[in-house]
C-alpha cells in the first residue's frame, strides 16, 4: 500500500465534489493510507452522499460545494470528481474561494483548465490532474481504497502555478499509490483520445454492430474483455466525447485510415502484411504489459 | 464440474491432433471429467508432445496421425486442434481412415468442412465444431480443465451427417462443461467474424495506432482489456483471417460505416446521438452480460 505523504497528512480538510466511483474511492484509499482529517463530499443527490456516507468514503455529506470548502479553511484540498458536464457550474461557484488547492479528475484537460484560468481567483492554485483508473462499474457502493494502485496518474501543469499547489496534488496521488506524469494538456488530450476515447468509440461500435448483426448468442471471452469499456457510464462518456471533439475525430480517421489498409490486406489474401501487422501489435502490447 | 457422457465414457481412445492451449486442455478437462480410456496426443515438434505429456494433458504422445489414429481402433474420437492452416494435411492424411468419429476445433468453418466431404472416405463421420474459448497464451503449459466450462461450443452438422457422431462430438463438448449450439456454416463463419475476427482486428490496429501516436505511456486498465486479444498466437490468427476472407471484409465495411456516422456526431457535437449510441450499447451489452 502506499504511504501518507506528509503534505497530505497535514490538510485539515479534503473536500471531493462527486462522490461516485472515482471521488468515493479517493475517500477510501485516503483513509486507507492512513489520512486523519476530514473528508468531506459534496453532491447535489442525497441518495448517492449517503450511499458515499455509509460505505466510508466521507465522514460528511454537504449540497453546497463553496460553503463546504469555506467551513474547511484555507489547508484543504478540493477534489472536482464529477463528470465533466457539471465542471462549469462548480468552478464558477467557486469563483470567489481563495487559499485552498484545487485539483479534478476529468478525462479531458483542456476545458477544465480553462475554466480555471478564466474563473478561479487563484487560478495558479488549480492544478488538473486525470488519473487513470475507473472501470466499467459506476456509484459509491463499487468504490475501492485500491482503485488507483500502480496507475499512471497525468497531472498538467502550467506556468504560473503554485509550487505548493503541484507538489500537493503529486502529494495526493502518489498517496493513492498512483505513478504521476507530467504532460502538456494538447497533448493529453491527444493521447487519451488514442488509448481511452477511440477504443472506447470502437468498444461501443462493435457491440452495435455484433448485435445488429445477430452474433451475441455466440459471443464468448473475448467479446467480454474487448467491449468491456462499453458498459461504462453514459454520462460521463457523452461529456468526453464531447470535450475532446477535435482530438476523437482525429484519432477516428487514423483508425479508418488503418481498417481502410487491412481491409485491402484481407480482400486481397495477404498473408504477409496480415503477420506483419498482427505480429508488430502482439510484440507492442506484450512489451507494453511486460 | 460438467459430467462424463457415456458416450464419452464408452471410446477406447480420444486423438488430439496439435496439443497447444486448446488441445491440451481438452484432454485435461476430459481427464478431469472423469474420463479413463487413452488419451493420444499427435504432433510435428517432440518439444511441444512433451511439454503436453509433462502437463498431464496426454497419455501418449505420436508424430503420425493416422497411425496414431489405425492403433486405437474403430471406438474413438479424433479431434484436430491445430491452427487452421494445417487442417488440409491433416484432413488428406486422414482419407482412407475409416471408424472414428472426427471433429475439429477450428475458428472458421467452411474451408475445413469443404476439406472434410472433398477428401475423408466418411465425411458423415466429421462434424465441424467451433469451442468459443481460449485466450491470448498458447501451449500445452498454459493449458486448463476448466478452460470450456460455460463457454459456447457451435456445431455445423450438415444433412448425411451420421447420427451416433452428431452424438459424441455433442458429447464431448457438454463433457467438457460447454453449451452446444447447433449452427449452419455460413452463418457461423458470418457470426464469428462480427463478434470474434473483426473486434480481433480492432484491437491489433489501436495497439499500432496508440503505439505510432506515443501513447501508451499513460495507457491504463480500459487499453488492457480492449486489447487483450492482440496478444493471441499470430500464427492462428493470421490463418483465422486468410480463412474467412468474404465474411471479415463484410464486417469490415460494416464497422466502417459505423465509426463514420460515429465521427460525424462527435465533429457535430451531437450530443443527442451520441448518448442514444452509447445508452444502446451499454443496455445490449449489460444485458448479454447478464
Amino acid at each position: 500500500m502506499a504511504q501518507l505523504d506528509s503534505l497530505i497528512a497535514n490538510l485539515s480538510q479534503v473536500t471531493i465534489a462527486g462522490t461516485g466511483l472515482l471521488g468515493g474511492s479517493i475517500g477510501l484509499a485516503l483513509r486507507a493510507a492512513g489520512y486523519t482529517g476530514r473528508i468531506v463530499g459534496v453532491g447535489r443527490t442525497q441518495a448517492t452522499l449517503d450511499a458515499a456516507k455509509g460505505a466510508g468514503c466521507i465522514d460528511v455529506a454537504k449540497t453546497d460545494l463553496p460553503g463546504a470548502v469555506r467551513d474547511g479553511g484555507d489547508a484543504q484540498l478540493v477534489i472536482l470528481a464529477t463528470p465533466l458536464g457539471a465542471f462549469e457550474p462548480l468552478v464558477k461557484a467557486m469563483a470567489d474561494v481563495e487559499g485552498p488547492v484545487i485539483t479534478d479528475v476529468g478525462s479531458v484537460k483542456a476545458g477544465i483548465c480553462d475554466l480555471a484560468r478564466k474563473h478561479l481567483a487563484q487560478p495558479g492554485r488549480f492544478i488538473g490532474s486525470h488519473p487513470m483508473a475507473g472501470g466499467e462499474q459506476h456509484g459509491p457502493q463499487h468504490a475501492r481504497a485500491d482503485l488507483f494502485q500502480g496507475c499512471p496518474c497525468i497531472i498538467t501543469r502550467e506556468p504560473g502555478d503554485d509550487d505548493d499547489a503541484i507538489a500537493t496534488v503529486e502529494a495526493l496521488w502518489r498517496t493513492l499509490g498512483m505513478k504521476v506524469i507530467d504532460m502538456p494538456v494538447a497533448e493529453h488530450d491527444r493521447c487519451v483520445a488514442l488509448i481511452s476515447h477511440l477504443p472506447h468509440a470502437a468498444a461501443a461500435l462493435l457491440v452495435d454492430l455484433a448485435s445488429r448483426g445477430g452474433g451475441l448468442g455466440i459471443a464468448s471471452t473475448g467479446f467480454r474483455d474487448t467491449t468491456r469499456v462499453a458498459s461504462g457510464d453514459v454520462r460521463v462518456w457523452t461529456d468526453i466525447f464531447l470535450s475532446n471533439r477535435a482530438a476523437v475525430v482525429e484519432a477516428l480517421d487514423g483508425f479508418a485510415d488503418s481498417l481502410a489498409t487491412f481491409r485491402a490486406m484481407v480482400e486481397a489474401g495477404d498473408e504477409t502484411g496480415i503477420r506483419a501487422l498482427l505480429d508488430g501489435a502482439k510484440q507492442t502490447r506484450d512489451q507494453w504489459i511486460g
